[in-house]
C-alpha cells in the first residue's frame, strides 16, 4: 500500500513547521459534497478512496476516522500498521483528544479546508485540555504532494458557460436584487459565498469542474446593492459568459480575493455552518465585522421557479424514455448471465445519452449503483474490478442514476427481478418499500410541516416487521446544480427546513438484507399546493414499478389504485414519445395490476 | 365587572414601592399546570380566569394575554376599558415591551413565580432597551389582595399520606439513591426539585393541595447521597407519612428553605426552564456554584416500573367499567331531551364513584369536558351556567374525562351520536379522527424514536381531506400524580423525548368544525417492547368505539380487523365484571363490525 505522500514525510513536514500533529478533513475549501482530484488529501495520505473521512498524524500517532458505509472498505485501503481506524459517529475525533495531542501540544489545521464553526468546536475542546490550535497558510499536504513523481493534480479549471434564461426562469440580476435586498433588510452589507453551488445558481453559470456537477469552483461576494465580486480565473469564462455578466459583476482573479474580504465596510454575512474559516480570518485580520448568517441562495435555489418546474418536468419525461428502454433491453435480454454491474452502468449511460432532445445533455449527475443480489444491499455501492458481478436470473438489480440534463438533473432507482422471477421474500421486501414510497407520494400536509414529520410514512409498514433502513427518505434536488441539495429533507434527523411548493425532493425508501439483497424505489416529486394551505407532491418520475415484485395481498385497494393511475399516466404521458418494441414493452408494463 | 384587587389600589401600590411597572405570570412558585386558588393572582387583578395567560400594569397602561382559547372568554371576563388583549402567541410580552416599559424605566416582578430562564430572558430584553427589572419580596398582589373584604384564601394546606409500595413499587429510599448516584455522576451535589410531582414521586406522598392533582404542594432538596431537605410543615403529614419516611429525609419547615439553600456546599443543580427565580437567588445569595440540570426526577417518573404499569392496567379496566355503563345509560336513556352536558359530567362521576374495587378512588382527574354539538368544538370547552346545553338526538356528544385512582390515572375522550342518529359528514369525521388513532396504535417503532416522529400518523387522514387540529396528539400520563406530565409527547412540536418502554400516552387525535361539532377520540397507551430493538403500544384504554359512527367504507380491512380485535378483547377482560343490562349493552356494543 504506496500512498501519494508518505507519512514519514508527512512527520517530517510538521517538525519542521513545529506542529505536534495536523488534521485533515475530507472537505475543500468549498465545503461541498463533491470535490475534484486535487481536493483527495485523505487519499493522498492514507490511501483511503471513500469520500467520508477525517484524519490526524501525530509524531507517534496515526488516526483515521469514516463512517459505517466504509468500514469494511478502509481496512483494504490503508495500512493497519499506521493507521488506527474509527468510526467517525461511534467514536469522533472530538471526543478522543488525548489519544493524539497532549496538553502544550500545537495541532494545525488548514483553514480553507475547515469551516469556521469546527474551528470554535476544536478551539474550544483544545483549550479545556490546554492545548493550542494552530492555522497554516499553505497546506503540508499539498506542499510534499506536489513534489512526488506523480504529483496533486491541478484543479480544475474547465470552461464556464451562461445558463440560458430560458433554463433558469429568472436572471442573475433579478436573483441578486432580491437577495442583495434580503441582506439589506437584515443589516448586512454583503454575504461571503462560498458553496460553488451558490454561486452557480446566482450568476446564471456553469462549467464542468466535477463529475456530476456541473459548477465552476468558484467563491463570490453578494453586496446589499445586489453587486457581485466573482473570485475566479477571468480566462476561465467563455465569451458567451463574459457577454452575459453585466457590469455589476467584477471578476477578481482567486489569490485576491483575501485582500478583497480585508477592506470591506459594514457587518459582512457569512455561514458559519459552511464558510471556510479562512474567509474568516481574511475578514478579521481587516477588521472587518462579521455575522453568522445562513447562506441567503440555498433556500430560493430550492424553491423552482415555474420555468425550472417545467424543465424538471421535461427532463424527467425525457429521463424516463432511456430508463424504460433500458428497462425493456434488460427485462428482454437472452443471456443476462453475459452481463455484469458495469455492463449495466454503461448501459442507461447510453441509453440517455442517444435520447433524442434539442436539450444538451451532460452526463450522470452522480455515479450511477448498480448492485445485483447482495451488492444491493450496500445502499452506497460503487462497483470495484474485484465486486463486478454477473447478473442472474432470480436476484433481484437494484439500478440508482441520473442525468444532468440542461432543463434539470434527475435522479431515479428502480429494482428488477431479473428473469422475471422473484421469491416470496423478495416480493415482500419490494412491497413494504413500495408501501412506504407510495404513502410519501400520496400525503398531504399543511404549510410549515417538515420532511422530518413526513418521514414516518415511509417507513411505517416496514417498522411494524421490525425492518427499517438507515439512510434518508429524501433529499433535495437541483436544477441542472447538484443532485443532493438543502435545505429540505424527509428524514429521521430533526431540523429540516419546513417543506414549500416549489422544492424538488426525492423519495426513496429502501430495505437491504446484508449478504443478500436490496430494494430501493426512488421518485423525485415537487412540492405543490393542494388544499388550502396544504401542500403535496406532484411525481415527476415516469418509470413503471416492476409489477412481477408486487405482491397483491400486502396491497390495500388505494395503493392498487394508486399505482395503476401512475403507470395510466406513464403510459399516457410517455408512450407517445416510444414507439415499437419499447412502446408495447411500455404498454405490457403499466397493464392494470390484477 | 368588578375584581379582587383593583388596578387603581394596584398602581398606587407600585409607586409606592417605586415600580413603574409589574408583570403577573400564571405560573406559581412550582411551575405545574395546575395551581389552587390562593395563586389565581391573574384573577385577583383582571378577572380573567382561564388557565394561560400574563398580564403587565405599568401607570397609563394595563395590558393581559392569553393563547386562542380563550380570546373570546377573556372579553366577557376583562373590563376593555382597562385592559389591552392580546395574544400570547401572535403578539407576546417580549416582542412589545415599548407598549408598557420605557427606557430609565424599572419592572417590577416577583422571582418565586418567574422561572431562572425567563428572568435571564427578560433581563436580556430590558438591558436593549436601557430599563431594568427588579424582584420584589412580598407580591404586591398578594398585599392588596390579603386586605379585601374577600381576601385570598389561604395556600392549601391537606394531609399528606404515604402512598405505598403496592402502587409505587419502588420505595422511596431506591429512588433517592438511584437518582441521588446519577446526579453524583454528573458532578452535582444536589438538585433542588420545585415541582410538587417530582417531590410527590420522590417521597411516595400525595395529598389534595389542588383539584385532580393528588398532590402536596412542596419543594424539596435530593442529596447526591440519596438524602432529602423536604420543605413542608411537618405539621401537614399523617402519622403514617412520618412512619413512613426513613431517617434520611429531613423536615424544614417552606420558610427556613432559603436559608438551608444558602447553606449548602458543592455545585448544586437547578432545572432553569421550572425552577423559580427566587430558589437560584437564594443560592447565588450564600456564594451556591449552580448548574442548569433537568430535573432529574421527570425521566424517571415517566418510566413506569412494573407495578405501576399493572396499576395503570387495573384502573384503565375498573375505569371502563364506569364508562361503558355510562355510555350504556346515555344510549338507552328515553328522555335526552331532559338531560344537560352538566348531567353528563355529574353523571359520569358517579359511575366511577359507584364502581365497587377495594383500590380507593379521589375524584376525577381534570374538569371533565362535555360537549354537545357545536360545544365539542372548543377543543378545552369548560362548561359554564351560560354554555349548558341540553343533549339532543342527531347531535354528538364529546366527554373527556378521567379518575384518579390509588393505582393510577385515567383519561379517555368518546363521541357519542346521540339518539344513535348521525349524518354522512358525523361519520366521516369521526372516521377520518378513528383511523389516525388506530394508525397511531398499531405502528411499531424502533428504539429512539420520538413522538414527534410519528405524529403524522394521527393526522394523515385528515390532512388529505384538507382538514387538522390545533392540538397534540398525545400527552404523558402519571402513575396517581398528574394527568398530564412530561418528557414524552405526541405532537407536531419538535423537541419531544424518544419513547421509551413504560411510558404512558394518550392518543387523541380530533377533529373539531367551529359553531358545528367537535370528535375526540382518546385511549391511553403504554409504551412497550415488540420486536427486538422495536417498541409499540399497549392500549389500556377498554371502552368500545361507538360504532354507529364508524363509516365503514372508509375503513381498510387491516382497520375493521383491529377494531373488532380490540372490541372482542374489551368483551373478554370488562365483560366478566359486567352483568345484566350492562353485559348485554357491551355484548352489542363490541360486535363485529358489518
Amino acid at each position: 500500500m504506496t500512498t501519494a505522500v508518505s507519512l514519514s514525510d508527512f512527520r517530517a513536514e510538521l517538525r519542521r513547521r513545529g506542529l505536534d500533529a495536523f488534521m485533515v478533513p475530507m472537505d475543500d475549501a468549498h465545503m461541498g459534497e463533491y470535490s475534484p482530484p486535487s481536493e483527495r488529501r485523505i487519499a493522498a495520505l492514507s490511501g483511503f478512496k471513500g469520500s467520508a473521512g477525517f484524519l490526524v498524524v501525530s509524531q507517534s500517532q496515526a488516526l483515521i476516522w469514516t463512517d459505517s458505509r466504509y468500514l469494511i472498505a478502509i481496512k483494504t485501503e490503508v495500512d493497519a500498521a499506521d493507521w488506527r481506524i474509527r468510526d467517525i459517529n461511534a467514536d469522533p475525533p472530538l471526543g478522543g483528544l488525548q489519544d493524539f495531542i497532549s496538553p502544550g501540544e500545537t495541532l494545525g489545521y488548514d483553514p480553507a479546508v475547515q469551516t469556521r464553526a469546527s474551528v470554535e468546536q476544536w478551539t474550544r475542546a483544545l483549550n479545556r485540555i490546554d492545548a493550542r490550535l494552530s492555522p497554516v497558510a499553505d497546506n503540508p499536504v499539498d506542499a510534499l504532494w506536489a513534489r512526488q513523481p506523480v504529483p496533486q493534480p491541478q484543479p480544475p479549471a474547465t470552461p464556464v458557460f451562461p445558463h440560458p434564461l430560458s433554463f433558469t426562469g429568472k436572471s442573475s440580476a433579478d436573483k441578486r436584487t432580491e437577495i442583495g435586498a434580503d441582506l439589506a433588510a437584515a443589516g448586512l452589507s454583503a454575504q461571503v459565498l462560498n458553496q460553488s453551488e451558490s454561486v452557480a445558481w446566482l450568476l446564471n453559470a456553469r462549467a464542468d469542474d466535477i463529475d456530476g456537477l456541473p459548477v465552476a469552483r468558484s467563491m463570490a461576494t453578494l453586496y446589499a446593492d445586489g453587486t457581485v465580486d466573482w473570485f475566479i480565473d477571468p480566462a476561465r469564462l467563455s465569451q458567451a459568459m463574459h457577454e452575459a455578466l453585466d457590469n455589476r459583476v467584477a471578476l477578481y482573479h482567486p489569490q485576491d480575493m483575501s485582500a478583497r474580504l480585508r477592506a470591506m465596510d459594514g457587518t459582512v454575512g457569512i455561514d458559519h455552518k459552511t464558510c471556510n474559516a479562512a474567509i474568516f480570518n481574511a475578514l478579521k485580520d481587516g477588521g472587518v465585522s462579521t455575522r453568522n448568517n445562513a447562506d441567503p441562495v440555498v433556500l430560493p435555489r430550492a424553491l423552482k421557479n415555474p420555468v425550472e418546474q417545467q424543465g424538471a418536468r421535461d427532463a424527467q419525461r425525457r429521463d424516463a424514455r432511456a430508463v424504460i428502454r433500458f428497462s425493456r433491453w434488460l427485462s428482454q435480454h437472452p443471456r443476462l448471465d453475459t452481463l455484469t454491474e458495469r455492463d449495466v452502468i454503461d448501459k442507461i449511460l447510453s441509453f440517455r445519452e442517444q435520447n433524442d432532445d434539442p436539450v444538451p445533455m451532460n452526463g450522470a449527475s452522480f455515479g450511477t449503483i448498480a448492485g445485483v443480489g447482495a451488492n444491493a444491499a450496500l445502499a452506497h455501492y460503487a462497483v470495484t474490478e474485484a465486486s463486478n458481478t454477473r447478473l442472474q436470473p432470480g436476484l433481484m438489480l437494484l439500478v440508482d442514476s441520473g442525468g444532468q440534463y440542461h432543463n434539470g438533473t434527475t435522479d431515479i432507482t428502480r429494482v428488477w427481478a431479473l428473469g422475471g422471477q422473484s421469491t416470496a421474500r423478495q416480493r415482500r421486501d419490494y412491497s413494504l418499500t413500495l408501501k412506504g414510497h407510495l404513502a410519501i407520494e400520496r400525503c398531504q400536509f399543511p404549510e410549515g410541516t417538515t420532511g422530518h414529520q413526513i418521514d414516518v410514512l415511509a417507513r411505517q409498514f416496514m417498522w411494524r416487521e421490525g425492518l427499517d433502513f438507515s439512510h434518508g427518505t429524501g433529499h433535495g434536488i437541483g436544477a441542472y446544480l447538484s443532485v443532493h441539495e438543502g435545505p429540505q429533507s424527509i428524514s429521521k434527523r430533526p431540523g429540516s427546513a419546513p417543506l414549500q411548493a416549489g422544492m424538488l425532493l426525492s423519495n426513496e425508501p429502501g430495505l437491504y438484507r446484508e449478504g443478500e439483497s436490496g430494494v430501493r424505489i426512488e421518485n423525485v416529486e415537487l412540492v405543490v399546493r393542494k388544499d388550502p394551505g396544504f401542500l403535496g407532491f406532484e411525481t415527476l418520475t415516469l418509470v413503471p414499478y416492476d409489477t412481477t415484485l408486487i405482491e397483491r395481498s400486502l396491497l390495500t385497494g388505494e395503493e392498487r389504485d394508486q399505482i395503476d393511475a401512475y403507470h395510466a399516466r406513464i403510459l399516457a404521458e410517455v408512450g407517445p414519445d416510444l414507439s415499437g418494441d419499447d412502446l408495447t414493452y411500455l404498454q405490457q408494463a403499466t397493464a392494470p395490476l390484477q
